[in-house]
Order: C-alpha cells, then sequence, then structure tokens
C-alpha cells in the first residue's frame, strides 16, 4: 500500500469506497437489482437537472472551441437519459455475476474447495466527456458487488455531479450506502496519478477513452488495469471469398459507426482477386464518402485512391478514412496484421474453410471473424449485456469485458483439521 | 509499443520468442509433451555439467558473505536434478490448457461464437537465486503454448546457462525453436527495466521472488504484471475452535516451512479461549524453535513472550518468529485480517458453521481455509500439477497459478455475411 504518500481526495474516496464495497459484497443480489432499478428510476426524475447541468457544459465546450465531435460526445437529450436508465435496468435483468461457483473439488487429503466468484472490491474508471460513462460505469460495478470511484473529463463535470447526485439518490432510496459510487471532484493531474498509484485501495482500474489516456494509465499505474480500447482492425478479403459479402462488410465495417474502435481501419485483398474487387469496392466507398489511402497496386486498380504511407498501416482513423493493401495470400495477410493490429478485431472473408481456420489460428486477437463485421465485438452484440469497454490485453479479460469479467475469485477451503 | 527507445538485447529477444511463439502456439499436444520429456531428459543426461557450474556459482556466493539461507536456495544436488525433471514429466502428463473450448453460443442473427483458451504469447519471468525456477518456468511456458524469457539471478548465471543449454539440447532433438525458452544473459537494471516496458513484445510478466523484486516489477512495469507471493496470512483461533485442532494447524503452519508464502505470520485469538489456549500452544511453539512476539494480553497469559509493537502485524517473517494477537471477537478479526493480511491464505480454526462461513464471505483473500493449515496454498496441494507461484493481484488469477491459469483466450465468431 502507498497510502501515506497519496492525494488526500483519493485516500479519503478510497476508504469510503472500502467500506462500501464490504456492503455490496455480501449484499443479496434482489437488493443490487432493487438499488439498480432505484438507480434508474432516480435518473429519469432527474432528467431536466441533468439536462440543465449538461447544458451549461455544453456551453463552456462550444464556446472554448472543442470540435463538433467532441461536443456532441458531451451533449445529452432526454432520450439519452432515457436510454442511461434502460441500460441500468437492463443490467438488473442480467444474473448476478457475483457468487457463482466456478469449480468445486475435493483432495485426497479430504479438504473440499470451493472456487466461487467474489466482487473484485473498488474499481476506479477515469474516463473522458462522454457523460453515459458515468452511469455505465456505476451500475455495472455495483451489479457486480463493487464500489466504484469516477474520474470522468472536466469538461463533463456539472453533467457527471447532477446524474451521480441522482444515482445517489437512488441509492439511499434502497437504504444503499451512497460510497458505493463516488465522484472525484478534483481538478488537475494529481489525482488521476494517485488513483494510477493507489496499490491496495483500489483493485483495478479500468480507463476509457482515446488512446493517449490509456497509454497513460497502462503506463503509469501500479494498480491492476484492464487496457481497453484501440484497435486497428483489419478485413481480409481472400482470393475465394465472396466478393459481394466482402464488399457488404467492409462498407458495414467502415461507415456504420466509424468512431468506435470496432471499425475496420484497414483492408488487405489478395493479388488474385483485386483487380475484379477493388474498383468496385472503392466506388461503393467513394459514395459513401469514404476517403481511400491504397498501397501502389490498389492505385493500379483505382486511380483516384491517395497513396498510402507506412504510417497509414498503423493509423487507427476513427473516422471516413480506410486504408487498402493488396497483399500476395494468406501468409502476408497473417504477417501484416501480427505487425500492426492492437489485437482487437480482425476478419477473414473467403468460402474457403480450410483458410478461415487458418486465419482465425494464427491471427493473435481478442476477436477473430470469418465472414462477419469486425463490428459485431461490442458487449451488447455478443449477448453480455452492458460492458464497461473492449479488452485490448491479454490478462483477465480479452474482447468485450460484460459482467462475468468485472469479478475476481477466491478459493474456499473446508478441511477438518488436515495439515501438511 | 515501446520497441524503439528499447534495450537491444530485450528486443532482440523479444523478436526471437516471438517467433517461436507462433509456432508454440500451433504445436500439438502430443508434440509438446514429447518436447517436455526430451527436456526432461536432457536436464538428468546433463546433470554433471549443471552441478559443476552450480558449485562455481556457489563458491563465488559462499565468498562473497551471502547468507546461509541464500546460498542453500542457490545449492543444487543430484536429487535436486532429478526433481527438475520429474517436475517437467509431471507437466508433459497433464492436459493440454490450449484449444480448450471455455464457451460455445450463438446469437439471434446467425453468429456462432466460440470462447477458445489460446497461449498468451511471449511470458517473461524475472527471478532471484533458485535454480529450479528456470527450469520450472521454462517447462511451464511450453506447456501453455508459449514463449519464455527467463531472467534469473545474477548469483545462479552460470547454473541457470547450464539449464538452458540442456534444455535448448532438448527442444533442438525434436525439431522446436530453441527461442522456445531464451535466457537473457545481460547483466544490470537496464535489462529489467526494458522487459518491464516492453509492451507489445512481452504478454505477460511474472516476478518470483521477494517483496522487494515484486515491488519493484508491480510498481515500475507498464506490460501486464501477475503479481505473486508476499504472504502476510492469518490464523483466527475463534472461541468455538478444537483446540488440538488449532494447535496442530499453528504448529504446522508455522513450523513445517516458515520461509514461504503461505506459512502463517500472525495468529488472533478469541479472548473467551485465551487463557485456555495460549499458554499450552505457545509452549508447544517454543520447543519448536519459534520467537513469539504477543500483544499485551498474550503476555499477560504467557510472560515469556517479546512484546510486539504495531510493525509486527504487517511483517511477513518468512522464518521462525510469530505475531500472536487476542481479539474481541470475529469482526475484530476480520478487521485486523482486512487492515494487515496480503490477500493471499487466512484461516478460522471452529467448530461453528455460522461463523466459518462469515469469516470465509468477509475476508478478502485468495484462500480462505476453515479448519486447516494456511500451507495448502499450492499449485500441486491443489491438484494443479506445477506452479509458476501464488497470485495475490485479483486481476486474471488468484492464489495457485497453474497451466489452466497460464493461457488467455480468444473468441472465434463465425458468420455468414452478418452486418449490424
Amino acid at each position: 500500500m502507498e497510502g501515506l504518500s497519496m492525494e488526500p481526495a483519493v485516500r479519503e474516496a478510497a476508504q469510503r469506497a472500502r467500506k462500501a464495497a464490504g456492503f455490496l459484497a455480501t449484499a443479496s443480489s434482489t437488493a443490487k437489482d432493487g438499488a439498480l432499478v432505484a438507480m434508474a428510476q432516480a435518473l429519469e426524475s432527474s432528467a431536466s437537472s441533468i439536462l440543465e447541468a449538461n447544458e451549461e457544459d455544453v456551453a463552456v465546450a462550444r464556446s472554448s472551441g472543442y470540435p463538433a465531435a467532441f461536443v456532441s460526445r458531451l451533449t445529452l437529450s432526454a432520450s439519452k437519459v432515457r436510454d442511461m436508465a434502460g441500460g441500468i435496468r437492463a443490467l438488473a435483468a442480467l444474473p448476478d455475476p457475483v457468487g457463482r461457483v466456478l469449480d468445486v473439488f475435493e483432495r485426497p487429503n479430504g479438504l473440499q474447495i470451493r472456487k466461487v466468484s467474489v466482487p473484485f472490491g473498488v474499481v476506479g474508471v477515469i474516463y473522458e466527456s462522454r457523460p453515459n460513462v458515468t452511469s455505465d460505469a456505476a451500475s455495472i460495478c455495483l451489479k457486480s458487488g463493487s464500489a466504484a470511484i469516477l474520474k470522468g473529463g472536466s469538461e463533463s463535470r456539472l453533467t457527471n455531479l447532477a446524474i451521480v447526485s441522482a444515482l445517489h439518490r437512488g441509492l439511499e432510496h434502497v437504504g444503499f450506502p451512497k460510497d458505493s459510487v463516488i465522484y472525484l471532484d478534483t481538478a488537475g493531474r494529481a489525482c488521476v496519478r494517485a488513483m494510477l498509484h493507489a496499490r491496495g485501495h483500489i483493485d483495478l482500474l479500468v480507463p476509457r477513452g482515446g488512446s493517449g489516456l490509456i497509454k497513460t494509465v497502462v503506463e503509469e499505474a501500479s494498480v491492476p488495469v484492464l487496457e481497453t480500447g484501440v484497435g486497428n482492425c483489419h478485413i481480409y478479403v481472400h482470393c475465394d471469398a465472396d466478393l459481394d459479402m466482402a464488399t457488404s462488410i467492409i462498407l458495414n465495417a467502415k461507415c456504420q459507426n466509424p468512431s468506435v474502435c470496432n471499425a475496420v481501419e484497414t483492408v488487405l485483398v489478395d493479388r488474385d482477386v483485386a483487380s475484379r474487387f477493388l474498383p468496385a469496392v472503392c466506388e461503393r466507398l467513394r459514395h459513401m464518402g469514404v476517403e481511400i489511402r491504397g498501397c501502389r497496386e490498389t492505385a493500379s486498380n483505382v486511380p483516384w485512391v491517395s497513396p498510402a504511407n507506412d504510417d497509414d498501416w498503423g493509423r487507427e482513423y476513427l473516422s471516413l478514412t480506410l486504408a487498402i493493401k493488396v497483399v500476395d495470400d494468406l501468409e502476408e495477410a497473417t504477417r501484416h496484421v501480427a505487425r500492426h493490429g492492437t489485437g482487437h478485431s480482425e476478419a477473414i472473408v473467403t468460402q474457403n474453410g480450410e483458410a478461415a481456420r487458418r486465419f482465425q489460428a494464427e491471427v493473435d486477437a481478442a476477436c477473430v471473424y470469418w465472414n462477419a463485421s469486425t463490428r459485431f465485438t461490442d458487449g451488447m452484440e455478443f449477448g453480455f449485456g452492458g460492458e464497461i469497454g473492449i479488452s485490448t490485453q491479454k490478462l483477465h479479460a480479452r474482447g468485450p469485458v460484460g459482467l462475468r469479467e468485472m469479478v475476481t475469485f477466491k478459493y474456499l477451503v473446508e478441511g477438518s483439521g488436515q495439515v501438511r
């Protein structure tokens, strides 16, 4: 523990959270679901004060010259608040991830060992100015029996405080400690740094946001981190692909929501089908407003594309930009993915089962698709309910992180005096 | 990835390891088990050169004035080499942790999702001068399909090089890449630091050793870490305990091997039984050579014990020293454990099922025992076969880390052109 040198605001929050975590760890499923429903109701009944606070945040952000995409993520509406409440109710309806017996075994000496899922305890979430993360993260932590310490972007401060104040009313209504959800209302980097180093006080950190935030957290934190987010995703069009299917998958994976981590950033195309495939798909992409950066061979098939440089293969554009590269074969495709992928979501389009199985076996990523859009890497799409992010690390959780991943376990060992 | 600024020796080792990892990830169970058996044979047939190298290391350590316990951990014997080989053969006989189908589900849109266990890829192990870790870690990584980069204590350098050279002969004998096991033979902290920051090059770091080493790795590393080891373990003698059972459990947990992390460091005794229990148990402990540091009430029952100060409750003695504290009740006991425990192994001795269940529910540790010695927190004792350490963190693995924990997973998603 590094308690002595820690920022007082964080230490004090962690102590309060630890106490609430003790309550939550032994709360029944029914009680937690009741608290979630009360939180959802309180959010809805506080919609007008949340929206007022949000208007202030948005006005400041606008006048400070933040880009339109930023302001749009910051902006709430009545229907967005309803969606937040709906998300909490959906969580309440899911099975409790705590108390699952994951394994039971008896040893030859008679020891009975049960492996049981238990809460993490205190979970810290550091995020940018997307107010919906406040209610999503708070409710996922509560359902999984952990207290949450939330630190959101300063541009959404008033909105977050209004949301948390509503959640607190819900909690108090059913007799749950307010400290189940703590919002760290302290400006400055010292507070975030203290969270990163609060070993023994915070059990798990989840950064949610852009690659800069995630890099800082992952590189600085001594608290265990669930790394989420950065997706440089590829779709590989194999020589045996159904080219119509490939086209529809690429259009979907690039255009349906280009600003998210599971959108495709680079398409790899087998040389054998490049001249048949590229002109038509590029035309379709251009119609959707996509800027294409192509390798030399792509350009020789589609003269109007911009030339790609080596940096393009490593870019997570998060916009209507797509890199395209012609490859020799599956081996070059997997090599390219190994070099430039971020271990998020990768896809092959082919009618050839053997090629698909090889791609799925060799590509090292959280989700490896065969004939489907990379956009399905998502907690709801996987049927997990809400998610706290998409893990791109290999420790603990990989891919969509739902309730089942937001818990740890302990071994309960029962004996009759056994010694070694 | 931080490749550009990385120590060349580590970058080069990581590149070679990554290539070997590609081979290992798709190697069959039979092939891996064959490689393990060949490694075990090569170890045995190289016993004399390993022991010669070890003699040199031991001579230098002795003349440099290292403590006897250190020298004893460093020293190999013919039977210890046979044990190392036996450990590898035992691993070969265990089921393959790779390729297990952990979950299968179909989504309403027809997507078929399989969650399959896969290797981490490249695992770094940083350890002190216990040569058996070299063969243990190398073989556990190989069985779980990962390449290992090993960095052992400099005092065991010649021994480790001799062991790794034998393992390499075994690997080559069956056509496995030597780079499946890489020993980083580079002195100095720069090399360790480079491992700690080799994100994207090393997928998982496992520190094995004393609390100083573990603290450094956990605090500095940006690569995901599996924290192992530090155990400030408690045994709580509840008022309804069978006192003979409590005595035998305490003697075992303190004396059978006091230098290990699952040995008991503090005994908590309910006030109701203190005067009946303490004089006898302390006498037995004294006979075993145990120094006792007791709270004031312990001393009032057993006048000859040394007085404990507040530091004693936080100490992992790893020696024949034991702290004893009298407590009011179960609540004070769990509070003491919450404050001073390291989340490793905690035990209650009682005939009262309700008290036991409460203790097991409230104590936040990897293993919580009822009427058994804390010394059972061990991969072999749990029936996992070999272990790479005891995890005291909550992310990914908790308690004994065996083969099943030394893998990650990926989702294989099969569609027929699905888009969102």
